[in-house]
């Protein structure tokens, strides 16, 4: 299961977490009071916005050697460090921790069974030296067994009350601003925006049409297999502790001519998993391929080629060489996320 | 394979077809020259287009208690038998025969190799007791290995010169008119429409954006695996020779969890193949299921219970148990295909 070796790391990355994860300083640069009405505001002018603001100029202009006609604009992001942040481990690991946590009074048998009773002791030490086998079992132990319908609402009142680590804010704070306003600028250009991502679907679904304004449909991502019943005389989607999809790397392209059925135009993303989606994208002419390069470690986490979440090696390499857009988190973004001042 | 058990009878009955398949005539209520400007004009008076309305008026109607908010508002529709013909054959396997021919010289082996042979030779006495393998054979032969790219190009290819065995008339013209004023109805109240199909769902997309006006995203069907890759420096899709999902029956409810997120309030089928994708649509409350009854020996076909290609038993009895509306083709329908007279 590729999903456990992208899992396998994780849980030993969540003791060291991001080398700078300082609070934020605010932007000298940015006044608060002035009102700004400009596109992209918490983009910073630079190559990055240019070519972006570019690209979109040509592609909505009739009879531009860059127009792309209205049902073709498909855009797609990653979201686990493209849309929001993915540091000290995904998110969703800490979703699968605190559940097994909730979860453990219905399991008494975990008190003796590993990897359930290394969380419920909080023994990192162990943690960090388990298997695929086990983080296998974390994963399906906290994933399935209920509805479809009863998921969302675990997700959902995890996401209201958990807190991201080191900001103490709601992982749904954690989302890029500038990221959430690109988005709404390729939106109200009429690109369909869908996200693509390595997580789990469902997972996903629970919030984003809320936090992103993407809704269910336009969201792809890991699955587990599911099936149909009537229980008690009422039709439920059954969530199965098994493996269905995952989408990541190769998996992506995949997930996107299955869900989606056209070629995206606009892709996104931060890291070598996200290789093949832009890759596919720039099948298309004209395209824009765009990576968020994690260089901010003081707003942020500055992260690349050795980092084992959100790698970015080839990925890289690809983009210097083909010209695709690379963010520079530090220079490019007046603003990481919302609530700074 | 389920798949092949909905197919392996399929051929027997390309011989027979349906059994009153005569030429349409004209309704002789309609008078053609008078301007209707009325809703769902191919729809006569009565309890089915009672209900369809009334239904739309309520879900659209704010403080209503039938109201339904916009994000809600999802229809499926089945494709094969519910908006279009499914007689003599599936349409699909049609084109499975077509294509074999059409390769045939690319595989000289076929012409010793069953049932390819069958096929070339026009031999409808073996291909009638031909088994799941050899149909599988067929599936396969014809759906994979291309890209998918090619495979719509060659999907549309045929599209445009094959012709109904019955009617001779283009595949594209067999739907059935007052299904199209039906999603266009329903679309003009914000709802948003998705077909749900046994069929394959990259035959379908090759064509259902230009004749249904229903992009590929919304377009959910069966499928056969598929891979990423980059061919001379080209990225592609590939198609694999090997089933990927079913969406038939459980598969329905199934597959709408996983491409809408969302549980449909309006559903349409017209077979026991529908009936999960229907009862998991009644799970909300309120909505809307439906079935289009096959009753028209004239204009079209009369079939249900015992029909081999779209039984409708099962769900017959669950409908009138449970008050969804049921289309009386002969009756409810004042036109069936859009070039009747």
């Amino acid at each position: 299961m590729k999903l456990i070796k992208l899992l396998s790391i994780l849980l030993i990355l969540y003791i060291y977490g991001c080398k700078s994860p300082e609070k934020q300083s605010a932007n000298p640069a940015e006044s608060p009071g002035s009102e700004k009405i400009a596109l992209l505001p918490s983009w910073n002018e630079g190559p990055a916005k240019q070519q972006i603001m570019e690209f979109v100029r040509k592609a909505t202009t009739e009879g531009d050697s860059g127009f792309i006609p209205v049902s073709q604009r498909i855009a797609v992001f990653d979201n686990d460090g493209t849309l929001w942040a993915e540091k000290p481990v995904y998110f969703q690991l800490l979703f699968a921790i605190d559940r097994v946590k909730d979860l453990a009074d219905e399991h008494p048998e975990w008190q003796n069974e590993q990897p359930f009773k290394a969380i419920l002791e909080n023994d990192m030490e162990t943690l960090s030296q388990i298997g695929h086998k086990e983080l296998f079992k974390i994963i399906m132990a906290t994933h399935s067994d209920t509805t479809a319908e009863e998921f969302r609402n675990i997700v959902n009142d995890w996401m209201a009350k958990a807190r991201h680590p080191k900001t103490d804010r709601p992982f749904t704070e954690m989302v890029y601003q500038p990221m959430l306003e690109l988005i709404d600028y390729l939106k109200a250009h009429d690109f369909k925006t869908y996200i693509v991502s390595g997580g789990g679907i469902e997972f996903m679904r629970a919030w984003v049409e809320d936090v992103y304004g993407t809704p269910p449909s336009h969201v792809i991502g890991s699955s587990i297999k599911s099936a149909f019943a009537v229980q008690e005389g009422k039709p439920v989607i059954k969530r199965l502790p098994d493996m269905e999809f995952l989408d990541d790397k190769e998996g992506k392209p995949v997930a996107i001519n299955r869900f989606i059925g056209k070629v995206p135009v606009f892709a996104a993303g931060n890291s070598d998993g996200d290789l093949q989606m832009l890759q596919y994208s720039a099948g298309k002419v004209p395209s824009l391929q765009l990576y968020v390069h994690h260089t901010d470690s003081i707003r942020e986490c500055a992260y690349d080629r050795e980092s084992k979440v959100g790698k970015l090696d080839k990925g890289l390499d690809m983009a210097r060489e083909k010209g695709w857009v690379v963010v520079d988190m530090a220079k490019d973004w007046d603003k990481v996320f919302m609530w700074e001042e």
